[in-house]
């Protein structure tokens, strides 16, 4: 058992912030089906494991090299993030996620606001196989507790990388790596063709979309056709028809 | 200024249950932005319009024949279901939502837990122009506080409507409606035409999809070709992409 004094313990507890987050390079996940999915998915990324003095690991988890540290009920409950904790928490690791970029399929969230939107919108990226999704500067912290939650694990499958996306759109024009933004002003999307078998996708604020900035880089401003009156879908939504009609066009 | 012992008030707060708007016909919506909604698309529907007695109603929205009652600071707060109270409630009325079902584009909810996916969901098929949503037993209520915030005042767009959806699937079927429903074991969408311009898609629970039961009733069922490792999809993302296609099938 480890106390409250202890200097692990009060790492752990800071991690709960994003300004500790991004200077430790570390973050927590929390709950048996996340903590399983990174132990069985991104083992090298887990740093430690940490239960509460009730729960019981299951035997068939590869925990060799993970460090495992059984804690009192009272330093549990200080460290968890839900309102009904489930007695495990994994601390991970954020180092290993800078990423030389290749020509692949990427998407680009500039200013998303809400955690449960970025979670879903890590969650589709993984769903259609994309290489990286990067996250803008004016973006929601991808590792927040929510974010993680309602992505469901797939931070494990792809890297989730803060970015500054003009710096990224210009390295990914050095590699011919279209360029599509999401905008109410872009081409409606069955006059556009799609050619080339890599892409990256800049999605935005939920309220004002992508900044007119970031959406003047790009290759081809694109827009779903919509009958009704809404006057825009959900960015999750919205993300996942743009992904995809462009998976539909590379893979015809 | 209305008292808390009221009896119009005692019935207000009566509406934050699903329980009594059922038995009332009536439900609460909340903040400037949803009253103007509904006042301007759906003034029929308006009840009445309750403000905190500090709140100044803009002079422009058409207020003629619904009855404005300005209710003290506390009764207010009392009456609120959001954290941030925006001093502004209207109480509107579900009577005339039963519909004589006419062939049309249906988006069928069998299920959904979420009240934030639910809202998400109604936006999105207000967003493709639908007839109507329905909303099977095991639904979570399409009027509660959190469901009509993320819907973002599309239920004023579009009939919102609770109905047992085998019965609903039959009388479809006896109008010619073809039946969609969204499951992992389905044909992938390039492998199905479309020749109607009739639907009804059917979705499902966040965790399990729709009921097997209610499948069987289909004429089809149909999956998102996914090429990465996430196991699905948001339900809301999925109903995204399905009624994407649809509509693509049916405009081209």
């Amino acid at each position: 058992m480890v106390s409250l004094q202890n200097e692990k313990v009060k790492l752990w507890k800071k991690l709960k912030t994003r300004k500790w987050r991004e200077r430790e390079q570390m973050y927590l996940i929390e709950g048996p089906h996340l903590v399983q999915e990174a132990v069985f998915s991104a083992k090298e990324h887990v740093h430690a494991i940490l239960i509460d003095e009730a729960f019981h690991l299951p035997d068939d988890w590869p925990l060799d090299s993970i460090e495992v540290f059984q804690v009192t009920h009272k330093i549990f409950t200080e460290l968890s993030q839900t309102e009904t904790p489930q007695g495990i928490i994994a601390v991970c690791d954020l180092k290993s996620l800078s990423l030389t970029l290749k020509p692949g399929r990427f998407l680009l969230v500039d200013g998303v606001q809400d955690p449960g939107n970025l979670g879903t919108l890590i969650r589709t990226a993984d769903a259609f196989g994309l290489n990286a999704i990067y996250l803008g500067d004016g973006c929601v912290d991808g590792y927040n507790a929510k974010t993680l939650r309602s992505a469901q694990g797939s931070h494990f499958h792809l890297p989730v990388i803060h970015k500054n996306l003009f710096t990224l759109a210009d390295e990914m024009k050095q590699l011919n790596i279209p360029l599509y933004g999401s905008s109410l002003q872009g081409d409606e999307l069955h006059q556009v063709k799609v050619s080339s078998p890599y892409y990256g996708l800049v999605v935005g604020n939920e309220g004002n979309g992508a900044s007119p900035e970031l959406l003047a880089q790009m290759n081809r401003q694109v827009k779903i056709p919509m009958a009704g009156r809404a006057e825009s879908l959900n960015v999750a939504v919205a993300s996942g028809i743009l992904l995809y009609w462009l998976e539909s066009a590379r893979l015809a």
